[in-house]
């Protein structure tokens, strides 16, 4: 390998994570900071740059750069390259290899138990007795009201169905499954059901540095209605769901798929020439949002970017670019 | 007949209102007008109430109670009622027949126009470029979009497709066939595309004297987050559709339809133990709403009170009540 | 008596409300209206006003001017005399006669009713299970919640005791002799307990036309936490209650009561130099209150001056004064 | 004259409200309602329709065509027609002559002194000591203030200047006229000078069945601050800038005017190829003003619709048309 | 004492705070973080601790934990373990002692000054001729409205009493004091006394996480209408107020006082069978809060969570627990 | 030179912000950067400071207060003093004068790029197509538009004019000249094309640490319209724009510039005795604004303060105050 040429194992990861042998947030994450820590171990043995700090740096940034591009859009990969290369410190290579390391391996630990840990928080925020709605399906929404239910509280759920993908019927199975009693409904009829709840509880696909929470489409107006109608409203999240990007402003496309999951094909030919549009994620602003609820506790939605910068750094630039 | 038994006309009408055969808001309320003028002029031919003018009255109200009692639940038809008994006047049997004769002609002749002058009044206020959004099915609603059209005006619409039956699909259909461009959406994704519409156009199930619109389920969600864009928002309904039993405080009983419009027996077998809800109106308040479109003109929420009690009386008592 | 005297019935009814014999807010009006009617009948018999109906019309007017200088601040008082003088009308001194009689009785009657009426009203805006909270004690606001306990529905009600003078106090005991489960709360606590209440219930001091309600001190900071819960909160009232000087912008003055019922003498002196105010009531803008239930039925209180105007004119001109 | 050709009485008043040498709202409306008397007059001595009622009313129908078409966009103008052509009622021609002189005159005369009863029921709404802001200039708002004034009440006054035409000028003059402190301020200035302002006045240009009120450009920004500030905010208006056409749902055009009012071309040359839009009036929501006062008193503006009816009829057709 | 037992001025602290010889959250917080250099000097000083740093960290978490329990409800108690704990850091028993012993200097120093500062801070935000609103008695509070007093401005206080225990009336007797004039009112009275405030200034009881404010019952109502009025309102609260246990999700339990603070005994006794509840506190959520004033200077209650992070460390774990 | 005298470059520095001969904000800042960075040079070579840390120390706060006192109402002055004698550190002189150097190097760096910075990071908020509103003329405002621009995207722009100095003109001339479409508008016709507008972008004069943006007089009244209307607005400000004695409370004094730029002389001779204030700047409270966008990335306002400590320090003190 030549000084900037990744480690085996780093392209074996890339690999895996290109061909989505490896996938889900937290996999990937998990991987690619794992990948980093070989990747440092095999450039401080290599002679390019067993001895010299800035091929050494250089090697790490180039096997980063590799991890990167195998999923543009995913948050928790570049989140997990800026989480290690941001603790890279010290003036020889030993130094460096040790850094790298022990910030791969803290950033795995605190992954492994990350959801366990949120949920603790979520749950903590629930009462006994209380009614919480849900939207769509995210284990980490899930973990707060099971955690509650561990806890020895009692706790019911009014489970929206989330069309198109009808993910509450997931939702409400394992809800079901932890012995939340649940009434299912649909969407529409959410703002009714409001007055009967004491907590909406929803995840999150990624959140922005100016406190936005992007998520399942649908959940930003109802956590308009929950404003009106006094309803508190959290979103749970892992923090390798912070959107470092966002930080400089860059705000996050949203999916638009496939018009069959709104429509079947038949219906639509009936109906005749009409568009149909399916986006999938919607943003909530901070204004309407009570609480995210992470591993690392409790937060505003409006001082995220705080601990976003803590994480990630500052994201002003890249810490995979060239200098 | 007894002098107050109902003539053969009204026994025939209300037979066909309670097999069904008779059906739909409007023409139910026409027949049940038509009824009351022919027990007017049996009446004023029959010994019993020919010459005595408190026999007639009673009449009238026994016809009207037997009508009443058909379908307890419909609004449009205790309003023909209403609106009949309310302009019966005079002190001779004579008189009162001819009152009878021409109020009953009077609803008539106006429902026959009133979706086409409300469909005017609506489209008056949409401009030429405009998109609209709607919810469920309306043909109020949908007759100020067409009559938008016919006017000249270029329309749009977004159109939710109103989970759980789907009605949405037959707007989709119809808004299609008078050429207006349709763009097709699951409910959730409505305060996304709030952004690029203009006016937001509903229909309603029955309007309340507290200026609360009673509507298909998740009216009053979108209804706010209308309110929270700055998008305006108007219901289409003719004023049969004004509930006077609210003028006394009564609140509308909502419809709880069955659970099998919302999930699949098969799937909510596999779910397991869950409860399925499944209301079919909520109530939009008036502060969320900016117009009130009927054939008698627009009315902010707040004052078609007004309306209500100058059509069909104060609702102290009902009319067909004996004294 | 001369051709403008009041009659005695009418001088005696003045000096009793003077004396404060006949007080309470409907008595005073019963008796206001039914001197009126004595009023019409002894000018009908008077030489001088006997045939000449100008001369009887100025006579009533006297009369009017006679009752309403006893109480220059009461409102029920004018309205009675505009509820009658309204409805004066006639060529001949019989029919005005005849139409004061009729005006003098059907106000006599509806006022007798008012509150039973009223009540039923209220009553309908409550369901079975609700609990309300009440701010002060009203006699129209007791009769909603005990009507509803009369349909045979179970209520509940958080009771603010209402500094200074603690009318929470007789609000509770009756609601507990009618045997509604009580919790009283300091008005401090409303907030807190606003998530755990279905209705807020008040009554009214006098009500204006740009539909504020003028209510016990504390109605206004209730109503405003209120919207901010999702709470519904009506104001039951008797149409006695409408303020028709307000139809011409007129203010209604906050009586400044004394300090001693805020503080005792002591305390005070303890404290040293400061001050107390000690307002009685306070305005309640239409936006913040979603009904307002008088014996005709239920309102918004944006639309409440219509039916202030039906009731007693349009205020334009006070109908006692000389032309 | 034919049967349907105008008086020249009438010609001779389009012919100068045409060309203008009629102007002012108030005096075109005077000038109509005379007009329609003086129609009514020559009909009922003309041969054609002195003894036939059908004819008779054609004729006025005429009349009221010739005068409306001079112009097209007042406001006022069609509100005098409307309110003589809703009261001429009768079944003879001597009835119908006689209603239309009535409605004719109650018109002018109502009219006549609008301004001063509109005056001293804004002025009622001002307490002494009390601090206006006013915007654009209005002499119906003027009359307001310049009542309390003569009411005895101190009165300060914050003018915005109401670019681009800086009409406040106007206004600060004649309130300085007034004996009322002035304090000037560039229209951006606003807000910040809300806090020390008790009560925002404001004129109409026309005033829509919806509540929404027309006014000059800037008022619908100031309202929506004002309520976020806790400001009451009034408009001041007579009734004939209410608009009728609105009840069927018409908007009102807003003018854009010449680009001049805004910047001097000379500027605009040296600033490059831009556009100016100069919009001479906005629309401020019913929920942003607290009330509409008039000379019949103070109206929310939710239930001006009620006056609106009352006095013009319901819009539904015009009553110049041809049936 | 063996490796973990707490020296014994530890033993003594933990004593005096358990039988209340020390007591107010300042002293308590004060003793604590003395309490705990006191262990560091003994642990330094015996044989078990003195040379293993492991065993000396575990001696001063076994004393942590003893002045834990002594009062497990308060918050500044375990806010200065964490402190000291937090700073605790070196590689040697010598650094270990002396992080401990600087860190507990610092504490103790920063709290004696700490509400001079915060009133310094608060204080600025007052203008001369400023009045203000408290709600029930705090000192810290106090603090802002002395300090500003002394910068020579010129404030004027609204006093609300604060049923149930009326701590306003020694709020009113200290800022009489301190030349403040005063007007006492009742709680209900606040709102219409707002539009003559320029700041609401209450204290805390404790900050969480989320940036909720507990303070005594009334504030939150408060609170929403302060932000209705458009009246800034401030929270004065030194850091030791701030809940590390709400981080992670914790809520703050609301103690019940006894009824008899809000309703003697025999008055309940005569209105019969009610309940009485008395909550001494409720939760303002942030967004209807501007600042909270703490001697570290002024921040948005959104952002509170940083300081609380910076000051107490990220409260996933308890640093006084056993790893 | 005494030990606490200021090096000749200081002096130079000060005299040159003194003439006005260095002016605005970055030049100032920069200038005053550098003068300590050769202030530390020069106490490095003197005799009373080459070796005495302490010595040095107090030369360097000395030459701060001498630059502090040129300007005293500047903020980006007390800015680039406070963030580089907040990173003074060191035991030696040699270690105190290299930090010195270092941070005024990287302060300098920081801010040559920091427009160009910032500008991308508001760019990226922007999206093809959009329209965006300004007001007044704002150089980071501009950096934001141009920037998409220059990243390909197609933007419009609305301009409010901006009175009393029409600032706009010189922002619609530069807009217009980096290929933007322009329309100018009054600034009364703002909320009138809000609803044709995707964001609005304002500068700030400056923030403050309760994230209130100071800012031309009219934006805080654009900003509650923004949100009225659900338009997104955000503030672009480099971070020498922080207000780093808000932080202890203080509150941004707001300058009254002369009457002349609102009215000419002879205007306010003719009008007579007014008043004419023209206030500078207002308050933007930070739940009215979206984001702050800064070269250190984009900010919930209410967050800023975070970035405020870090830059700038906590404030408490002044870092050039003598200890």
């Amino acid at each position: 390998m030549t000084d900037t040429e990744p480690a085996p194992a780093v392209r074996e990861t890339a690999e895996s994570i290109a061909t989505m042998e490896i996938r889900g947030a937290a996999t990937i994450a998990s991987a690619a900071a794992e990948a980093l820590a070989e990747q440092a171990e095999a450039a401080a043995a290599a002679d390019a740059t067993a001895s010299d700090p800035a091929a050494f740096r250089a090697s790490m940034r180039a096997a980063a750069r590799t991890l990167r591009e195998t999923r543009p859009t995913a948050v928790s990969l570049p989140n997990a390259l800026r989480y290690v290369l941001q603790r890279m410190e010290g003036d020889s290579v030993d130094r460096l290899r040790l850094s790298v390391a022990d910030a791969s391996e803290a950033f795995v630990r605190q992954l492994d138990r990350a959801q366990e840990d949120l949920g603790r928080v979520g749950a903590n925020r629930l009462a006994d007795g209380d009614t919480v709605m849900t939207h769509c399906h995210s284990t980490d929404a899930l973990a707060c009201i099971e955690a509650a239910v561990e806890q020895g509280k009692s706790i019911s759920a009014v489970v929206k169905e989330t069309r198109p993908r009808q993910q509450g019927h997931i939702t409400a199975e394992q809800l079901r499954d932890a012995g939340v009693p649940v009434t299912l409904i649909v969407d529409s009829a959410a703002r009714r059901y409001l007055d009967e709840v004491d907590h909406v509880v929803v995840g999150a696909d990624s959140i922005a540095a100016d406190g936005g929470v992007i998520n399942k489409i649908g959940t930003s107006g109802l956590a308009v209605n929950a404003r009106e109608r006094g309803v508190p409203i959290m979103t749970a999240a892992q923090t390798i769901k912070l959107h470092p990007e966002t930080l400089t402003g860059h705000t996050v496309e949203i999916e638009m798929r496939d018009e069959s999951e709104v429509i079947d094909a038949e219906t639509r030919g009936e109906i005749g020439e009409i568009a149909v549009e399916n986006p999938a994620f919607d943003v909530t602003p901070p204004r309407y949002m009570d609480a995210i609820v992470t591993e690392q506790g409790q937060f505003p939605p409006e001082s995220i970017v705080t601990l976003m910068r803590e994480l990630f750094g500052e994201g002003a630039a890249e810490p995979w670019a060239e200098p």
